[in-house]
């Protein structure tokens, strides 16, 4: 079987994913868009991960296009992208990265650690009072396999986690919520869900953790949320531009924490086996694994 | 039974305490050492905070000294102290406001997000590599309630923890430890443990976590350790001298994160009940849990 991989990924990057992938699937003919050298009607499969728009098309043969990343949104708003199977990455190891973020960061907000870093800044010394795990309500939003991973881990913790995914009633839920983290895809349906409606919903002093896509958050309503003190602290992973501009009033506002979209890097190792896996279904005549609805969007 | 709370602490804080105890033990004649009123020949026990030095002399019938707190170096400091059984605070709930604060800085030196932090000062956007928990050796020092409950929920993430008890060899453990979590007695035996040549035994990059006693490290070698890049970051709840006086170069070192001793503050909810148990075996003839052995010092 012919497979092109087609990442858009500096070259280092493009490298260690190619010795990845030639490693978990030895059997395959593996050809790189960018070096050429394949036979374009002889292509079945493109593992893709930022490939530029237009450059699936003219593969005659295509019939999977698989992602190495978890989030299809960006793909899937390439009107030119090949009307043929798209199965997105659902990576064990990247679920439990995933669920490392969203503990780390519930911890953090339960136990007063963000404001104790401020403190530092003036060197002062004031200890909050502390609340048990059990006293602590955590939504969470999306139950895919990222969201219910995270839920798992956090309630492994003993907090009271939500999860809610799209359709269910979700004004009751905010109003008793906390911490609220964001585990959506990207639609139509969930973009800019997170706006002043959502924040005003919440207790005052709630807290948000983005770690889906900056698109569903609608910034100015975030800041003037913080700024009021409806909000305490939001840690952001995810922004409408990345990376995130130098002059963004995110980076220098005292109530929030930027990541640099790190809360779960693809895991090139174990990704490579998952990649390898759907390509023998696919040769087997097997079930295609995590294969997107283009309706729903994920 | 007449029983003395010999506090040392707020007034607020000691009537949080007289609230629960009352609370949990109402069949115990309860007095409060800065009020009087009470007759020294009939008191049995004195629980206690902070007692003045010399505070508990003068209490001919008394037989248990109840700490609520779970550290007793600065008790039995105190030369006055009477020569009865001292039982110390050994709490779940305490545990596990432990585990979490430990967890929390884990996962904050194994995903790098105090790295982050730093960067987010300068607006600079570096994803770094990500490893999993189970690339990561953490060691945790002490292995008593604490450091038992540390080790369990860090195992329980996928980390690959040691747990180190005094008298095991301690240098095989430090070369292959980038995580090192304290959580030791302050004794004799165990002042002054994290030295320059401990530090040097470590990998280089290496992170300390203190959750104990600030008289555990020197601290003008860990400082050395930071600048020369021998520790990556260190995350510090106890100090020398706390409050940490304002002018300390802890306060604003980059690579030093300040705590205000709160890594598990008392609760006094769950404590007073492990206090009225220990008060009832008292009554009952029951072994009292949590006997202090004064030349071990824990």
């Amino acid at each position: 079987m012919d497979v092109l991989l087609v990442a858009g990924l500096p070259a280092d990057e493009v490298h260690a994913w190619r010795r990845c992938l030639v490693a978990a699937a030895p059997e395959i003919r593996w050809f790189d868009a960018d070096e050429g050298g394949f036979d374009p009607a002889a292509i079945e499969v493109a593992v893709v991960a930022n490939p530029p728009p237009g450059r699936l098309s003219g593969l005659p043969r295509l019939r999977l296009i698989q992602s190495l990343w978890a989030g299809v949104d960006r793909l899937l708003a390439d009107p030119t992208l090949p009307a043929v199977p798209l199965a997105r990455m659902v990576d064990p190891a990247m679920s439990a990265a995933m669920a490392e973020t969203a503990l780390w960061a519930t911890l953090a907000l339960h136990r007063g650690f963000f404001v104790y870093a401020r403190q530092q800044q003036s060197a002062c010394w004031q200890p909050l009072p502390q609340r048990r795990a059990d006293e602590a309500n955590v939504l969470v939003l999306g139950q895919g396999e990222m969201g219910r991973a995270v839920a798992t881990r956090l309630r492994a913790q003993g907090y009271r986690v939500h999860g809610w995914r799209r359709g269910e009633a979700l004004a009751p839920l905010l109003v008793a919520s906390e911490i609220v983290i964001n585990l959506l895809p990207l639609t139509d349906a969930t973009r800019g869900l997170i706006d002043a409606g959502f924040i005003a919903a919440l207790p005052r002093g709630a807290s948000i953790v983005n770690l889906a896509r900056g698109a569903h958050v609608i910034d100015t309503d975030l800041l003037a949320a913080l700024d009021r003190g409806q909000l305490a602290h939001v840690v952001l992973d995810v922004f409408g531009t990345e990376p995130l501009p130098p002059d963004h009033p995110y980076w220098r506002h005292p109530g929030v924490t930027v990541l640099p979209h790190v809360a779960a890097l693809t895991d090139e190792r174990s990704a490579a086996r998952v990649v390898a896996a759907n390509l023998r279904a696919l040769r087997d005549g097997r079930p295609i694994a995590h294969l997107v609805e283009r309706v729903k969007g994920y």
